[in-house]
């Protein structure tokens, strides 16, 4: 019941979103039965492709607690997140994660077309010849910085 | 040659940002042989998880560029773009990506540890066993940002 309480408010908040020129799409993050992140689609209105609900509700409770660990925190989203947001959750090392709406829905159900389709079918192909190509080239000291990282953290 | 010069300038940035207290990563974007975002690993400085080199560079030069296509530009990172990042890049359609060091060369040659390690195996398991579970809670009006969203659409 609590569950689909805060899975409502994101509902709410994310058609009042659209509303104000945003996406459709709203998060926010709960800790102890209280609201210490929320977030809204603002990519467009910021031109910040990172600008998704859950990064933005994730970043502000991130900055509400002083910290990178949001282990004791559920994170509610009112449609499911995206590779990007999924990311962003396991670095904040989120409790839980509840979402709405899957993409299906939105695509089957709603017309939404999710833009990022291509990005999940292009996880099976070679990175040199994905849509975004993905590729190394080594360069001489390409282990500097962890050489430099492993340095500082001996001599703390 | 041109590749390397700009991924060499990413090792020079990761190193001086591990010297000032960040994490080794650094990363540029540059749009006809110029760099336009720049970022470096700000994570435990900002107490901001999304705040990876990449993803950083990517709202930067969407910024420099008020737009969110970076399909001409080329994103170069010190060490390999995560899953988070690379979401960014897909949903800024940067053109190309390059990077210096992967994730098993920083482990097996720096011992540098990844502790996303688990994320990637966790993407063979159900959603609800992951290590961050991934729920979906269907609500009665799950659809309604979208429908809102489609009205929007429709009478522009």
């Amino acid at each position: 019941m609590t569950h689909e309480k805060w899975l409502q408010q994101t509902i709410t908040m994310a058609v009042e979103n659209v509303r104000n020129g945003g996406g459709p799409f709203a998060a926010i993050i709960v800790k102890n039965d209280k609201i210490i992140g929320k977030g809204t689609n603002l990519v467009h209105l910021h031109n910040d492709p990172s600008a998704h609900a859950e990064l933005l509700a994730i970043r502000e409770a991130c900055s509400t607690l002083a910290s990178v660990d949001l282990s004791d925190c559920v994170l509610y989203a009112s449609g499911e997140p995206c590779p990007m947001c999924l990311g962003a959750a396991y670095w904040a090392t989120v409790g839980n994660i509840y979402y709405a709406c899957s993409k299906t829905d939105a695509l089957l159900e709603a017309d939404f077309t999710n833009p990022l389709t291509h990005f999940f079918n292009d996880q099976d192909e070679v990175p040199e010849n994905r849509s975004v190509p993905f590729i190394q080239m080594k360069t001489q000291d390409n282990l500097a910085p962890f050489h430099e990282w492993n340095k500082i953290q001996n001599t703390n």
